[in-house]
């Protein structure tokens, strides 16, 4: 058996809950363009959950949100009553409810990034210039060896 | 007025868009522990949510899931049914019902950090040695200038 380098449960700990704190700060820079929309954290999970997949029956949605159908329902009726999401009924079967994201959605899908870049921009502008490259370029190499 | 050092809108995408990736695979991970434990995902946040504030009121859990009140009920009687959480009625007031975390549900976040770490010591293990302390130490020195 080949002997290989397995880092130290302490390291591990350290960077799954670095990561982890990290995610969940700049999830939160978010959540003020949420406000100015009207809409929550899980709606906006809804909206990204439709975006990346192009179109998105109600089923579908519901099973990737882990919600039930009913409570998937009232997140969707609030984000076309936004203006955000359209709901497209399928000719060919009627009971089919499909979901697609509008204009409006994806402009404020883009705010929402935005304002985690902005606040992510403040946070990497007070560290050593020549820091921030080390950190992507380690981040970068990270995700290469996750496939 | 003082010139400052800013990193470059490429960068901080960049960095965005790695953090984000890196965050949602290893939440992943975590997944095929809540299977185990019969729970969805939205019930495990509740959990975590409960645990990480001691007692939480239904009222307060609701509001910190942004999710309705009757949603959060179906969530809670889930979590409740397999043990993981105890409703408490206060004494004062019985309408106020309080939710702590039970040892079943410690012991179950507990496996699922453990399945998140166990993941990210073979993606750790993949890079050559020197480069982990490496990222550990651009995390840390990301997380140092947050505050």
């Amino acid at each position: 058996m080949e002997q290989r380098w397995v880092p130290g449960q302490d390291l591990v700990s350290e960077i799954e809950q670095e990561l982890r704190f990290i995610g969940r700060i700049i999830r939160q820079k978010g959540r003020e363009i949420h406000v100015n929309f009207q809409i929550t954290p899980p709606q906006f999970e809804a909206l990204m959950l439709i975006r990346d997949h192009g179109v998105l029956t109600m089923g579908e949605l519901s099973s990737k949100m882990f919600l039930a159908y009913s409570t998937t329902t009232d997140l969707v009726d609030r984000l076309e009553r936004h203006g955000l999401v359209e709901r497209l009924r399928d000719p060919m079967d009627r009971r089919v409810v499909r979901l697609r994201v509008l204009d409006r959605g994806l402009s404020m899908i883009e705010q929402v990034l935005e304002a985690r870049r902005d606040y992510l921009r403040g946070v990497l502008a007070r560290m050593e210039p020549g820091k921030v490259p080390i950190l992507a370029d380690a981040l970068k190499d990270l995700i290469a060896h996750i496939q």
